[in-house]
């Protein structure tokens, strides 16, 4: 069984008000040739369909036309889950039908514990779940994070799971240790994410998504295939493509995508940016960091005549203030750094009010490190 | 061949912010009973499904419920089409896959044109469709009206039509004659929507949507379902429910449905209300217009305590300003006539500009009077 593996399509996404679709939608068709040219059985795509809960019709019709292909006319059978970005209810409704047509749609913890059985293979399409999600169908209020949600969720699907079987895990998660972008960062910040490898113990194998990067961690069966496009400024150094898993010769391989156009990011001069000395295609998607553009009147126009897709410019910091040597900052204490950051942030500093609320946001938390 | 014919189910519409989901839910459950009690072969849904383009995802869950019981469960075949009130693309999402089980969602006129048979009966889905939808497709700018529209779809329907079959036209469509309501009347004022009965003649059943009425029309052949429920005020002595047609027995019937709460519009002095001495159940959704309100502090707070579910409420007016005697109002110039109006909505008189503009409309629309 050849099994390709996608994730994070994000269909429908922009980069500051610049809609992708139409890359995504040439991206989507070579994909259906390459499934059919490499005789690929089984379609896999672990979560992040689209790029917001409701999404736009356009976006709908360009998936539509994907999947179509894959599992109408070359009759492929397509396994999917709803990742963060999607929402669970709309992307499962009408789900029983598709069923029928070996079109499996898991955005519910009942489908992360039937398995999809094909030709002897066992797939557990695992959702991204809240945890409150989980606290509430399990009625165990122990459940506070995502691992505790995903621990849950794999130990009743032990329970029950055939070893005779080659057993696939699909999921969308965060496994401890794997990096993250600006474009994944949108779920809640500042609580415990994420997952531990372990967890995986029962499966042959694990495709999952969320993180952006194939390369978010070395595993040798526990793979993300990462997006299939740069989704963020911060992407720009990723490799994007999809896996394909041979499960008769045991290979894992990875295929790179390259959208018609690039996503790049490059820094200099303002005056070098005009003169096109930048080392980037002119006709990239771009964001530029340049100095010396203190005194161009709107360089955002300027340089668009340049470079037809720059979505975002910055002015390059280039000053002694803000690259403080390490000594001196490990010398002042809590409160002047926090005073000297916002400074820098907002050439302005912080009233009185503000200091006292940081002083005693400095003093809990260090009241807490003591009770640990 | 029994055929369940509906219309107008608005799922997730609202009254005056009262969401109606739990009592359609309630209703569509005794549809899934009246189904197999009757043992209906066919359920037909003349579009408006839902009652917005974006519907909610708990909207679309009792949606969901409903076909699933009568197509999964069931098995029974579910034709349905897109009304005014539905995003034909969202609607039709997914419907190749649907097909495969005997669901039809016809939303374009390419669905249109492809009768779907069964046992002997060709069902042509004939979903709203915009005149400049119709304009593109034909590529004829001729196409202005909603009677053009249908004309033209029905046309190329005739051209293919099996006499030798039962045709059944399904559709979603104002019928000169028939009489609208304040929740139809949503669509575009001022054009011309109306499609002539002269139109089905190749049919040998139409089952139509968009009316709420079920007698909006007679008509041997032609029929309206009307809407499920009452969904505005003026619609509280309108009979609500489904039609049944026999084909054996070339009958047509129609059968009541009863929400669990009614709708119900009542007027009288307010007195009269507070004492509950109204013609109306306490407990169900009203619309009161009462007279004697002037001095009342928070009438609706007061009428909540004795109706509970009171929707709106109108002040009565009794008065000489509003009610013109008819002679008067046809010795008033057009512009005068506009004037009047203006000050008794306002209780402020039109402007210098406001005039003009008017009076430059007025003179316009008589020279395209006289051009016709």
């Amino acid at each position: 069984m050849k099994i390709m593996h996608l994730g994070d399509l994000h269909i429908g996404k922009t980069i500051n008000q610049q809609n992708l679709l139409e890359e995504q939608s040439i991206l989507l068709n070579r994909l259906v040739q390459d499934i059919r040219e490499a005789s690929i059985d089984v379609l896999v795509i672990a979560g992040d369909i689209y790029d917001r809960s409701i999404p736009s019709r356009e976006a709908m019709k360009v998936f539509e036309t994907f999947i179509y292909e894959v599992n109408q006319v070359q009759k492929i059978p397509v396994l999917l889950i709803s990742g963060n970005h999607d929402s669970a209810e709309r992307l499962g409704y009408g789900k029983a039908w598709y069923k029928g047509h070996e079109m499996h749609i898991g955005t519910t913890i009942d489908d992360a514990l039937n398995p999809v059985s094909i030709d002897g293979v066992d797939f557990y399409l695992v959702p991204y779940v809240e945890p409150v999600v989980a606290r509430h169908y399990f009625e165990d209020d122990s459940i506070r994070t995502h691992h505790d949600t995903y621990k849950r969720i794999i130990e009743q699907i032990e329970q029950r799971i055939d070893k005779g079987r080659i057993n696939i895990l699909v999921s969308h998660l965060f496994v401890t240790g794997g990096m993250t972008t600006e474009s994944e960062r949108e779920i809640i910040v500042g609580t415990i994410e994420n997952v531990s490898l372990k967890l995986f113990d029962a499966f042959d194998y694990v495709m999952l998504g969320h993180l952006h990067t194939p390369d978010a961690i070395r595993d040798e069966k526990v793979f993300y295939s990462g997006s299939i496009m740069k989704y963020s400024f911060d992407e720009v150094h990723q490799r994007k493509g999809y896996r394909i898993f041979d499960l008769k010769k045991q290979q894992v391989s990875f295929i790179t995508l390259s959208p018609p156009r690039d996503l790049e990011y490059a820094t200099g001069t303002f005056g070098d940016a005009i003169k096109m000395k930048l080392a980037v295609d002119r006709n990239s998607y771009l964001k530029l960091e340049l100095s010396d553009m203190e005194h161009i009147n709107d360089p955002m126009f300027k340089l668009k005549q340049v470079y037809p897709y720059l979505l975002e410019l910055k002015p390059m910091i280039n000053n002694r203030d803000i690259h403080y040597k390490q000594r001196e900052v490990q010398q002042l204490s809590h409160l002047e750094l926090v005073k000297q950051f916002y400074l820098d942030m907002t050439d302005s500093e912080m009233d009185e009010t503000q200091t006292l609320l940081i002083e005693q946001l400095i003093n809990e938390s260090r009241l807490m490190d003591e009770t640990d």
